[in-house]
Order: structure tokens, then sequence, then C-alpha cells
């Protein structure tokens, strides 16, 4: 049966209505029945092959929840009528050094869940089983899709960086990842503060965990906190005063981008090595990571604030993410 | 009775024949009569006031080892005729949390032993009793001066990163500190590279522990490592194709900085969040590393090549660390 969908059929093309004929079910994959995909700024940059590596048709969409239809002749874990999620990866290759680590995200030959097949703007959707996660009762579907890419990405950092209630941190951007870093942080134990251009954020970043906000304005802001963080997570696609937040870290403070900088970062060294000082990028997350985040935001009442559409609302929903109008992820309801 | 030294006495002054009378010995203190103290590149930011920090009359050296000759009313475990190295740090607040932590080297009221104090260019020198290492019989003091800050620069890094048989490591400049750097990296049981521009440097690199040399000279040296290191250090103070290193890391790879590029650090944070890439500083260390690091030094056989001076040929020294020239590190006799 053909599947129902929207895509671009040509680099920075609004979607439109496309069907596909899937290819059969593998023994180690399954099929999902979907009911909510997020919108993410990821989607942006592969309708308009940012990254060089789109292809065409193409089903934007990886931040899936749906409802798991078919199963392959090898899956035995995962049953019909479970509730699953998929994000930015749908697969990889299970064979080398990342994938036996367990670090699928690093796999030379992922398969992005939106790259070379087609994604969650859909009815429906097949991958291989070991990226369909179990989602807990618990979480709400709509409040959980953003989880998958855009949670993972905020969550990662935080526990890769072993971040507890010693430790001070900042959250650069308060949009689709930062409002839900900033519960994920607060979660952890943490001291949080936001970071924001938008000074009438300041209640919002409270409600979502904030205890100090800082308005990023006016730079009196940033050097009012210098020497400050242990740890601040940029999640921004902006050009921001970096050294600023060089120095506002403490001694072993550790600068983490989950957002690129359109420019090259540029800062001096020496500040770096006075206190010795780092600056990290982070990559979404891998599947055992996916697992503990969803269980996290169980427990902890973690969920993206959202605004629904309908999933032929695709391109509206994409205009307003675009011109960052949503509050903070946008979800389609399909 | 009065201290026989070396001093500039303004920016840029050439060394001349100085003589002070120390302050009364405080009783948590202990004065050293030097037998060697090592040129460090340092000595000449500070002669040349580089980083406005430096007062004049200026004794430089922070590469001493010495002998006890007496000790404060309030020192119970050091004894008058032991053999004891004082590195960059003489003196620390002993009450901030960085001091509560042994992390004296970013304790923000740090003594440096030639800032505001008279440095290591001396008969002698009074310091605090914490900052007065011991140092194992095995090492021969003209090769363990140069460990007392140089060594303790790269050693720091290696540790704090727990690097292991399973690690490749890179290290950028096979000089002053590069060439301990590879002897510790060694010891550590890392896969070690050498990166020099001075292709005439391979063979001694490979006697000091490379397992493999880079020539970067060109840059296809350097593109045909890409992918390939854990971590890599850079000890030069100077402008390098900062992207290249970074794309010569394998995921979760770390570029670490013990020497400051004049120029600001530049390169697109795009590489670094697809894998997860580490961009870090490190500052010298702390008195329980240098304990460390001497006892691995002893057993491993860890030790600086020196040239050997007078330490009234100090000038002679210092042009000839200046202009690169010394393999690997100058050390006076005083």
């Amino acid at each position: 049966m053909k599947v129902q969908a929207f895509a671009a059929l040509a680099k920075s093309k609004p979607l439109e209505a496309f069907e596909y004929e899937p290819q059969p079910l593998a023994p180690h994959e399954v099929e999902v029945k979907i009911s909510h995909c997020g919108v993410c700024h990821s989607d942006l940059h592969l309708l308009n092959n940012d990254w060089g590596m789109s292809r065409y048709p193409l089903v934007p969409g990886h931040e899936i929840i749906g409802t798991l239809h078919q199963v392959g002749s090898a899956v035995t874990q995962l049953k019909p009528g479970q509730r699953v999620g998929i994000g930015w990866q749908a697969d990889s290759c299970g064979e080398c050094e990342w994938c036996a680590r367990g670090e699928e995200n690093l796999c030379a030959r992922a398969g992005p869940t939106c790259v070379g097949r087609y994604g969650g703007f859909a009815q429906s959707i097949r991958v291989n089983s070991h990226f369909a996660i179990p989602v807990p009762d618990a979480l709400a579907s709509e409040g959980a899709a953003p989880l998958l890419c855009g949670g993972i990405t905020v969550y990662s950092p935080l526990r890769a960086h072993q971040l507890g209630p010693q430790h001070r941190v900042g959250v650069i951007g308060i949009g689709g990842l930062g409002h839900m870093a900033l519960q994920f942080a607060r979660a952890f134990g943490c001291e949080v503060t936001a970071f924001s251009t938008s000074a009438d954020k300041e209640a919002e970043a409270r409600r979502l965990g904030a205890h100090h906000f800082v308005a990023t304005k006016s730079p009196e802001g940033l050097k009012r906190v210098a020497g400050s963080f242990d740890f601040i997570l940029s999640t921004v696609n902006a050009d921001l005063p970096w050294l600023d937040y060089v120095l506002a870290l403490r001694p072993y403070g550790t600068l983490c981008f989950v957002g690129a900088p359109p420019s090259n970062l540029s800062v001096p060294v020496f500040p770096l090595l006075a206190t010795n000082k780092r600056i990290v990028g982070s990559n979404t997350g891998n599947t055992a990571g996916l697992r503990e985040m969803l269980q996290v935001a169980a427990r902890h009442g973690v969920k993206a604030q959202t605004e629904r559409f309908k999933l032929d609302q695709a391109n509206h929903a994409l205009a307003r993410v675009a011109r960052n109008e949503v509050r903070y992820r946008a979800v389609l309801e399909v």
C-alpha cells in the first residue's frame, strides 16, 4: 500500500502531497503508523540543502511518534501496537567501531531519517528496529515528539559532562532547543541561567527551570557574570561574542555547541590555557541515550512546549519555524 | 646574607649581576641553595613583559633544582640537605576553593616564582614549603630541572585526559616542551606521532618516543592523517592551520593547547559538533601533579635533553632559547 506523505520535489520548493511505494519490510525493520512529527530547524536546512547532503523528493520529519504496525521477521522485542519514537537517525551499519560502542550517531554510514529515505511528514515509515525507541506511557505524544531530536541534542551533552547539583549551567538561546535544555539542566539539579536576547522571555525561562536570566542585548549582562559557569550550552545558530562566553566560565568550564554559528568561532587561546577551559561540540545522541532521555523526561515531567498543526499545514508550520515565531516547537498531527 | 642573582632592571634589558637582601624566612618557608635552573620560553615573555604582569628588577628562572638549606619553624616534613624542585609557582593563598581542591595553579592569588619575587637565576631562593617538591634520587638534576615547568605543562593534560595504550596521540612541535611530551606520551603507552615543520627532527623524535613522524611543511602530511588521533597536544606559539588539526582528530578527539598562538584560534564549529570534538587549554599543573610527574619521570627515564650553561652565561642561554636554537632545553648551572 502506498504511503501518503508531503515532499519537496527540489531544493527550497514548498512541500506538496506525495505518495510512494515503500520497500518490502526487511527482517530487522519495523513499520510505524505516525501520529505526531515535530518540525526541527534541521528540516529547514535539509529542504534548502544547506549541508549539501539532501536528496529529492525530500520528505522531512525526524521527530516521530507513532505506533508499531508491523515488525520484521527478525524483530523479537518490539510488538505491534507499541508506541515508539524515531529521531534523526533511522539506520546505521551495525558493524563499525562506533556501532560496536553503542555510538551509532557517529557511524560513518549512519542513515539519517530524511536523507536517502522518506521521513516523518507522512502516514507511516519503515526503519531499522534498533532506531525505534519505546516511549514511556507517562509522556504525551505531542510533547514527546520534539524530544526525539531536539531533546536528545541538549540532553546528551549535559549527561556526557556529568552535570549535577554542584554545577552552574548556562543555556544560550531560549527557543526550540533551549527551552528543553533549561528543563533537563534543572532535572540534573544544576543551578540554571538562561541567556537570551529577548528580555520578554524571562518569565517563561524561569517557569521552564531557570534560576537566573541574563538579557544579552547589552554586553553588560554578560560581563557581570564573568567567571560564573561550569558549563554553557549554546543552542543558537548565530554569531555571538564567544570570548565573552569563554570569560563567563569558571576554571575548567566548558562552552558546548549544539548549534553551529554561520561564521568561524574565533577566540584567543590564552584564556583557555590560563584556566583549563574547554570548547566542545556535541552531536545529537545514541539510541541508549534516547531511551534514557525519554525515561528521565517521563520521571521529571520534561516536555516540549508545542504549537500543533495538521500534517497538511506543514508548509505553514515550516514558515513559522523559519521565522522563529514558534514558542517553542511545532508538531504536526498526522 | 645577600643573594647573588642575575636580573633585568627594566623591560627587555639584558640581565646583569644583581644582589638582594631576602625577606626573613617565614615559618612556612624554606630556603633552597640552587644547583640548576632551566631556561623557559616564559622567562623570555616575562623579560619582555609580554603578559603585562612583570615587575623589575626581574630575576627570571622557575625550573629550579637545589638543596634545602634552611626550613622555617612550621615546616616538619622537609629537612635541610634534601633535594627539591621549584616550578612556575612559589606561593598561593592556601584558602580559596582552588587551593582547597589541590589546584593551587588556579588560585587567583597564586605567586609566580619570578613575578613580585626573585626567581631562580640566583644562588638561592626562599619559597612557601608547599611548592618545594622532593626530587627522586633517580633523577639527575640537570635533566630534571626543565621538568618543573616544561615537564609538568605537558604531563598534566596527558594525565587529565586519562590517556593510555588505547589512544593515538599527536604532539605538535618538537622543541622544549614537545620533546618531553613525546617521552611522557610514550610512558602512558600511547601510540605517538610527532608533528614538526623540521623534517630533520624525525630521527630524534623517534628516539624520544614517537612511533610516527609527520612533516608539516607541506599540507599533504596533515591531510593524510585525517581522522586519526584521539588527542593532539600543541606545544607551539605559532599560528598553524588549526582546522587541519581538528580534522586530524577522530570522533571525541581533543586538540589541547599548552602554547598560545599569537592570533585568535579560528575554526568552524560544525566539525566539532558533527563528531563530538573538543578544543581545550591546559595550565601547567598543581603540586600533587608535580610530585607524581617526577616519580613517573624517575621510573620511566623521562628527562629533558639539555644544553648546559654557567649562570653568568644566562644572557647567551636566553638568546639561544629566543632563536629556538637549543635542542631542547637550556639549563644554567649555578
